[in-house]
C-alpha cells in the first residue's frame, strides 16, 4: 500500500518511521510547505519520495493530514476534492468537530475518517519523529457512521499496525473530552512557564531550582505554538469552561492558603492525589 | 561514620540507599514514629537499625532530618538540645526561613546547617525509595555564616558524596526562589488534577486521554499532602504572590481566546518556549 503524508514533522514523520518499519506501507510519500523539512525527511528516510500534493494524491492509497488543525480544514478540502471513490483520507487533528462540520456537505464524505491518535512529545519537525511513539496509545474515531466501511476499515487497521488502541466517539464529544483532559493541561503548562519566567529572573535559578518538579509540570509549554494556537481556535467554547473552572479552583486555593487554612488545602491535594488510582 | 536520620521515607530512605553504597556512613541508624515505616526500612535494609530519637543521637555523628516541615521545627529542637559540642546537624525541608528562625536564639545553633536538596519523587514512604536520586541534582545551604565550620564541611561532603551540585543562599532568598519555581509548579498539579476530576466524570476517559500531556503534567498531583501542607504554611507570602501571577496569566489567556485573538495566544506560547533555553 501506498500511503501520502501530508506534514512531515514530529507526528507525520513518527507515523512514517513505524508504517514502514510494521510493513503497513511499501511506499510512503512526504507532502510539506515547508521545504527544508520536507528535505530532511528525505535525508532521515522517512518517505521515499517528496512529491507536490497532487501528485502524492495521484499514487496514494490512504491519504494521511498532519499538519496543524487550522490548515488541515482548506487541505481537507482539495484532497476529497481529488480522490477517487477507492482512496482513504484520515487526519490526526486535536480538535474535530471544526473539520468534520466543514466537510459535511463534500460528496467524497464518507472517503473520510476523522482520527486523532492522543500522542506525541513536545518536540516538533521531522528530526524529533520517533519510532513507537503510537504504541499502547489511544486512538480516537470520530463519527464512523458517516465513513464508507472499507474507509473506516482501513483506518482502523492502519491504528491497529500500530498498536494502538481504538476508541469512537462523536466529534462534539471528542472535542469535550479533549479540551477538559489534554488541552487544558497544555494552557496549565505554558502558562507555569511564563509565570516563572515573569516572577524568577534568575535562568541560572530556574535551571537550579527545576528539578523540584518544575521541570516535568512545565515539560508541555515547549509544545509548537501554531499546532495549540489553531487549536484553542476551533475548540474556544469547551477549552475556555474547563480554563475557568481551573482559575476557580486556583482562586479558591489561593484565599484558603492567605486565611491560613491549611487543613482545607491538605483536604484538596489528599483529593488530587484520586488522580494516581486512575494513572497508576 | 554513624548517620541517623529521622524519618525514613522516600527522602530519609534514598539518602540511606545512596550513603550505604557509597560508603560515606559505616551505620545508619532510622528514626520514625511511623512504626510500620520503621519496620519496613529494616526489613529493606535501608537502616541498620531502629531506635528511639534519643538513643539514635546517641550514637550518630551526623543526624539528618527527613520529617515534613511542619515536623521540623520541634525535632530540630529537641535535637540541639540533646547534641554534645561535635555532632552536627542538618534537615531537607523544602522551606528554610520558618525553620532557622524558630532555633536562630538556640546555644547550639552552630551546629545546624540547614539544607535543600532539590530533588524527589510523586512518591512516598520507605518503599519508594530509590538509588541516585540526589545524583546530578543541586543542593542548596542556607545562611552557611551561622555554622560552625567543621559542621558546615561535614554537611557540604555528605551532599558531594552523593554527586550534588552545592549553591548558597540565605534562607529568605530560598523561600522565595523555592516558591517561585517549585512550590507553585506543585499547586498547577494538584489543582489541575482536581480540575480534570470535577469536569471529566469518565475516569476511563481520563485514563484514554492522558497520554495527550496530561499524565507528565498531573504527576506531582500525586505527592504528599502532609508535606505541602506543611510548605505552603510555612511560605504563604512567596507562593500566594506567585500564585496570583500565575492566576492574572490564565485569566489573561482566556480572555484573549474568548475574544478571538488566537494571536494573542500565539505570543504568549511562544514566549513560553524560552523555557526550552533554560532547561534544554
Amino acid at each position: 500500500m501506498t500511503v501520502a503524508i501530508i506534514g512531515v514533522g514530529l507526528i507525520g514523520g513518527s507515523l512514517a518511521k513505524d508504517l514502514h518499519a510494521n510493513g503497513f506501507a511499501d511506499r510512503i510519500i512526504g507532502v510539506d510547505n515547508n521545504k527544508a523539512n520536507a528535505q530532511k525527511a528525505l535525508e532521515l528516510g522517512l518517505v521515499e519520495a517528496v512529491l507536490p500534493l497532487n501528485n502524492a494524491i495521484a499514487e496514494a492509497d490512504l491519504i494521511v493530514l498532519t499538519i496543524p488543525v487550522g490548515a488541515i480544514i482548506p487541505v481537507l478540502h482539495s484532497v476529497l476534492d481529488m480522490i477517487n471513490g477507492t482512496q482513504v483520507v484520515t487526519d490526526m487533528g486535536s480538535t474535530k468537530q471544526a473539520i468534520i462540520k466543514s466537510v459535511a456537505k463534500h460528496p467524497k464524505r464518507q472517503r473520510y475518517v476523522p482520527s486523532h491518535p492522543m500522542a506525541g512529545t513536545e518536540n516538533s519537525g521531522p528530526e524529533a519523529a520517533i519510532s513507537n511513539l503510537y504504541a499502547k496509545r489511544v486512538a480516537i474515531i470520530c463519527d464512523k457512521d458517516q465513513s464508507a466501511a472499507d474507509a473506516l476499515k482501513m483506518v482502523e487497521k492502519m491504528y491497529k499496525s500500530l498498536f494502538m488502541q481504538l476508541i469512537y466517539m462523536n466529534g462534539l464529544e471528542h472535542d469535550v473530552h479533549t479540551a477538559y483532559v489534554s488541552h487544558i493541561s497544555h494552557i496549565s503548562s505554558f502558562l507555569l512557564a511564563n509565570t516563572v519566567l515573569e516572577k524568577e529572573k534568575s535562568t541560572a535559578t530556574i535551571f537550579n531550582l527545576a528539578s523540584g518538579g518544575f521541570e516535568s509540570t512545565v515539560r508541555l509549554a515547549k509544545s509548537s505554538p501554531r499546532m495549540w494556537a489553531d487549536v484553542f481556535s476551533q475548540n474556544t467554547a469547551n477549552v475556555a469552561e474547563v480554563l475557568q473552572t481551573y482559575i476557580d479552583l486556583l482562586t479558591d486555593f489561593k484565599s484558603h492558603m492567605l486565611a491560613g487554612d491549611y487543613e482545607y488545602l491538605y483536604e484538596q491535594m489528599e483529593k488530587a492525589n484520586a488522580i494516581r488510582k486512575i494513572l497508576g
